[in-house]
């Protein structure tokens, strides 16, 4: 029995949609345009509207947005340039492996593989442009805002508004550019529609897209990772431990470094981290999807492309609701924002779990085969299918208030860990170490019921499925993401601009509540990163034919491949928190040295000499280029010398003890870090008290608060996030190879290791 | 053909070797009781025959050792008091569910389980109390030796001796209860020689005795644990932080309790771990073993027993060089005691390759079957024996020397975590923990190799040969494990008595060298319970009839429960960390609740009234009794509701998941932590200086550098070490209840979930 959507159908409504989010960030970019930061009214060009009918003269604030954005644009400038050489020379690589299958050479495989590679790749750096473009843009607007008028509404709106564009242009552009390209593939491989085999080679070419996606993204995690934290944690360093000036002080060269770092990492790395995730769902979807030749038959082409309706579903879905944020409920104080933005992720997951239904009905056969790598079948269904999407759409959002339940200050665990402080540093460090380990038990357990259940019912193709529920309301996640960040650049802006306090409050609560968001923000990219490894392991098994046996625990190579697998996670943890500490270091001499050698900078004398920020800038630049190097080594060569020399069974244990490893280790790091920035907080919020006297900025307990803070920050934004993409990459690097390593003595590797 | 060692042989072997190695325990006893603390010779009873020579006043000495050893005794005792309501309760478990085998009940059975079970938790008892009353017996002693004559001759030989009878006493107790235990069930089973499946059988019961020893080293190790830590950082933060004052000053209340702490926790626990492991390595050993008809047929008795022999052949040789230290190359300076330490290490290793060899050509028969799950078999010789034993004995000594690197300040990683002390606390942290992270990578990949390289060549015979080998010389590595706290509480006795500044420089000489023995030891008791946990799964795989295909990774619910079970070991860190926080908060709040309350102890005025010590031993003992239950109730409940509620496989699953994720975190944990410590120690030295200023005690650099060793406490004392029995006690409970498990549905639990 047929669909109930013609292919016709499935072609419009992607299509259609995918330009719908496109055209929908554009009109919201529109938007966040009308706010002037020039006031082109009285034809001079310096000044905002806002400001200077209150009288603020905006020169240094004018001065601050353009040193962000060109330190932001060089950076990215120069780490996208090393990524385009990446593109370059391993889509060569792809182009090669990939087309030797079988002991032949098949060059138009290897070279649609390698074209949907470089798609790929490309997409990775044009979503973390815009997002990096449009957060930039909108930091000192969103100021701006917050100096007049409505503060709350507009300031919010700006910031939320500058978030759905990254949001909906990537999501509606990374859509499109995925299903032109199977639609170009399926020219090729016009046998498709009849042949499983053909249908399996399109979707496997295909698979190049989302390694793309996922190569690059590991520079932008890593790198931005890097370079936002070495300025972070220098800047504190520097200002807070050694000098004792405030964050964000005008006089610490290395704030602007610090401001620019909040754009390429929170938003150009964590863009192309979910772009990662989206795209390898999607191939992973698709390559367990086109085994089944009864969805083949049966399903044609709308049954095959399911996957990708739940993310055009998504953005649908997401846009309507986007308007309560803005129109329906907006934002009109303090205690609105945490409201809004969680109602976006509450409602969403509520509005998808009908929408997810309609669609598997609408697209999917009554009723499939799906082959199990045992060769036993299971007989799937739209409700399987709704069971398996939904189980991950509500796993997200239960692992996002579990996130925000372990790190928000408005709960005990982090009130705990501020308590701690009162007897020194290192009791703060146990605690919040203590709570980063505890808050793994209850995604971890959640997670593996996903896993069970969807495995179960739908096997790897209900795995992908959950994965992709997980992801489907991304654009609001991301816009969300991104609306953290850009509300922490406005403070920043506001601090160094020394504009009136009234705005750096505004600016503060906004920013506040975006970094409770962006807990429950960063509990989804762990969650749907660990599914989306685990389908694109189901992807690479079912590709390398190998059977229940042969990835067996009790098989030796197995077990000692899961024990070493499981250690990767540490070593690239390790590298990337030595290269933030070591980057930090040289951060902190190099202000010491500013501040030594500047006259008048540190005391603050009027007309002393500006801070030297380009230094700054060139450190946090020049390391964190230098550091992205050894792990992304690490993560790619990692399953192609367990392929080439091992074989294929053992890249399965490597990468099922990677993956396991990774999530905990992703989990425990983001949470811990997360739990002491938000302890500090509260510290200087004034809730903490000892013998009834408060404890605010400034107190000894204070400063151990601050200690906690700055270890926490490597963890929580350079090696926890960067874990994800070792959980993705590393798989769909094994799947994308798969038939090369297959083709190594028949899949035994070139040592020829029993096992 | 036979194998040429007779049964009678086999006997006079291991029991001769056993009462040896007791004796030889009686031995050194006597030579450390020859050391007087009380001069006899001029009937007072007050003062030490050498310090009075000196002209020195012992009452205060005296004093110190007998507050710490009633501190000790008086903890020990409400330990063990629970321990034997533990062993009382659940022996009664044991009965019950081991008895019901196939839906009947058999009491025989059950009845030589438990009775197996109390004897392991009664010898682990045992063991923890030989080890305390020698180390309090002899660290007053040691610090007697360091005051005059040959100071670095006596104080050595003192300490060492004194660790050669915890480690001699246990070794051959452990082994003869253990031998007894199978000869008295082979009067039961009497048709083990002719029936595998009496054999069998037998070997069950008898891993009862792994399962007691276990369950009472996870009270040990972690009751003990905490007790050691939450003084150790109580007193730290108090002394050092809140007020100032050197450690071991005896003004500070807290010091008592913290060296009380050094023999409950490093002597008594890892004394209890070590037994734990001897014991199941021997049983997982015994029980694959029992498995091969033609063994039992052709080996008999000598051939089953050859695990035991390893154990008895390490006691002989570690016997014979323990000669070297203190005979042939004794101490005669500061720098011979590391060498002389090392020196045990790398001698005996070297000999028990040889003699490893001799045992497996005497005892196994040329040629022998092994079957592997999937019912293929594999042709196992001496030689194989050896090789897999080997392996486990030299990879053992590697990852000691590798633990060594990652945390002795005489390499660069330690020194550039001092280093990294100049930028502050918060760097010292940082660079430690990917210091820790990073110490994971050779370790876990030589045991991936052993895993794959013993369960390819003899299955998990193989991996059980390999954790007996790393174990074989246990006797060496538990003398010089106990050698570190003697040390260290002599020296904190000359601080607190206030003894001339000579003696307090041999006993840190003694005490520094320790330390880096020490974390070779911590290395050896990773490993070796890494390669006993796999040992047992396997045991267990083999007992609950599971198939290949049933433990598979591509199974929903194995993958699912590797998942859950790798987190385990964050969930157990978690709880003891806190725990480890929570009581040190209580301590640090005791202690300056004293210096405020009782006049003049702050100050030092003469005459002022003592500070309280029995309160701070009272807060750890509580907190350390109080805070061990949840932990153990986690470890032990987790394997009994996976095998209840979801069957056998998805205990499988769990299992190695735990495992796996434990050996990351347990060495990562252990190495941070002995990596601070040293890089403090490293500080006071004088060792690191910026521009050219030496920043000794006192200096910032040195505050951040303390509040790294602070953090790093509960993980290399606590969390850390707990681990290892995180991973063999879950394995164990599942091997001695998986007839139970098999019982319920026929293994598929109560819930019967399909999988």
């Amino acid at each position: 029995m047929a669909t109930y959507a013609s292919e016709p159908a499935a072609d419009a409504f992607i299509i259609l949609v995918s330009f719908i989010g496109i055209f929908f960030a554009l009109y919201q970019f529109s938007l966040v345009q009308r706010v002037k930061l020039v006031d082109s009214s009285n034809g001079s060009g310096n000044g905002a509207p806002l400001l200077t009918s209150l009288g603020i003269d905006t020169t240094k604030l004018m001065g601050i947005y353009e040193a962000i954005r060109v330190g932001a644009d060089s950076f990215l400038r120069a780490e996208y340039t090393i990524c385009m050489y990446f593109i370059g020379a391993f889509g060569i690589v792809v182009l090669i492996l990939t087309s030797y299958i079988e002991e032949k050479w098949h060059f138009d495989e290897g070279a649609l593989t390698a074209v949907a590679f470089v798609a790929g790749g490309v997409t990775s750096i044009i979503s973390g442009l815009i997002g990096m473009k449009v957060a930039v843009y909108a930091n000192a607007r969103t100021t701006v805002c917050a100096a007049g008028g409505n503060p709350w509404t507009d300031a919010f709106n700006c910031a939320f508004r500058a978030g759905s564009v990254m949001g909906f242009a990537l999501c509606g552009l990374s859509m499109l550019i995925l299903y032109s390209l199977v639609h170009l593939f399926a020219f090729h491989f016009d046998e498709w529609d009849t042949k499983t085999s053909e249908t399996l080679k399109l979707m496997e070419a295909l698979s190049g897209y989302g390694l793309g996606g996922s190569s690059v993204a590991l520079f932008g995690r890593v790198g931005g990772g890097i370079y936002t934290k070495a300025a972070d944690v220098g800047a504190d360093l520097a200002g807070k431990v050694v000098q004792g000036i405030p964050e964000d002080d005008p006089r610490n060269p290395a704030t602007i470094a610090d401001n620019v770092g909040d754009n390429v990492g929170d938003v150009a790395g964590m863009g192309s981290d979910l772009f990662g995730s989206f795209a390898e769902a999607t191939c992973a979807a698709l390559v367990v999807a086109s085994a089944s030749e009864t969805l083949v038959s049966e399903g044609k082409w709308p049954g095959l492309m399911f996957p990708v309706t739940i993310s055009a579903g998504g953005i649908l879905v997401c846009l309507m609701v986007s308007f309560v944020a803005t129109h329906i409920k907006p934002v009109k104080k303090e205690a609105d924002i945490e409201t809004v933005l969680k109602l976006q992720l509450g409602l969403t997951t509520l509005l998808l779990t009908g929408a997810i239904g309609l669609l598997a009905c609408m697209f999917l056969p009554e009723e499939f085969i799906l082959y199990r790598v045992d060769a036993t079948s299971i007989t799937f269904t739209p409700l399987r299918a709704w069971v398996c999407t939904c189980m991950g759409l509500w796993s997200g959002c239960l692992i996002g208030f579990i996130t925000e339940y372990y790190t928000s200050h408005s709960y005990k665990p982090v009130r705990e860990v501020s308590q701690a402080c009162e007897t020194g540093a290192a009791t703060n460090i146990i605690y919040g170490l203590a709570l980063g380990y505890k808050s793994a038990v209850l995604p971890v357990s959640l997670l593996s019921i996903v896993v069970y259940v969807s495995f179960y019912l739908g096997d790897m193709y209900g795995v992908s499925l959950a994965a992709l529920g997980m992801l489907s309301n991304l654009s609001t996640c991301l816009a969300i993401d991104v609306y953290g960040p850009i509300c922490d650049n406005a403070g920043g802006i506001a601090e160094m601009a020394e504009l009136p306090e009234h705005v750096r409050d505004v600016t503060d609560a906004l920013d506040a509540a975006g970094n409770t968001t962006a807990a429950i923000g960063k509990g989804f990219a762990i969650g749907s990163a660990c599914l989306v490894g685990i389908a694109l392991f189901g992807a690479f098994i079912t590709r390398s034919q190998l059977t229940m046996t042969k990835v067996s625990l009790l098989e030796p190579m197995i077990f000692a491949s899961v024990i070493f697998g499981a250690m990767i996670p540490y070593w690239f943890s390790a590298m990337t928190m030595k290269s933030v500490g070591q980057a930090a270091n040289e951060m902190v001499k190099e202000v010491a040295r500013q501040f030594r050698e500047i006259p008048g900078l540190l005391e603050g004398t009027p007309g002393h000499a500006p801070p030297d920020h380009a230094k700054c800038i060139e450190i946090s630049t020049d390391a964190s280029l230098r550091e992205m190097i050894a792990p992304a080594v690490l993560v790619m060569t990692t399953p192609l010398a367990f392929g080439i020399l091992l074989g294929n069974a053992p890249v399965a244990g490597m990468l099922a003890g990677a993956i396991v490893s990774s999530i905990q280790m992703a989990i425990s790091s983001s949470n811990t870090g997360g739990a002491w920035d938000n302890a500090k907080k509260y510290v200087e919020k004034g809730s903490v008290s000892i013998d009834g006297v408060v404890q605010g900025k400034g107190s000894e307990l204070h400063k151990a608060a601050v200690v906690g803070d700055t270890v926490g920050d490597p963890l929580k934004d350079t090696s926890g996030p960067a874990l994800n993409i070792v959980m993705k990459l590393m798989a769909i690097l094994s799947l994308v190879f798969a038939d090369f390593f297959l083709s190594i003595n028949n899949g035994k590797g070139l040592l020829m290791l029993p096992h």
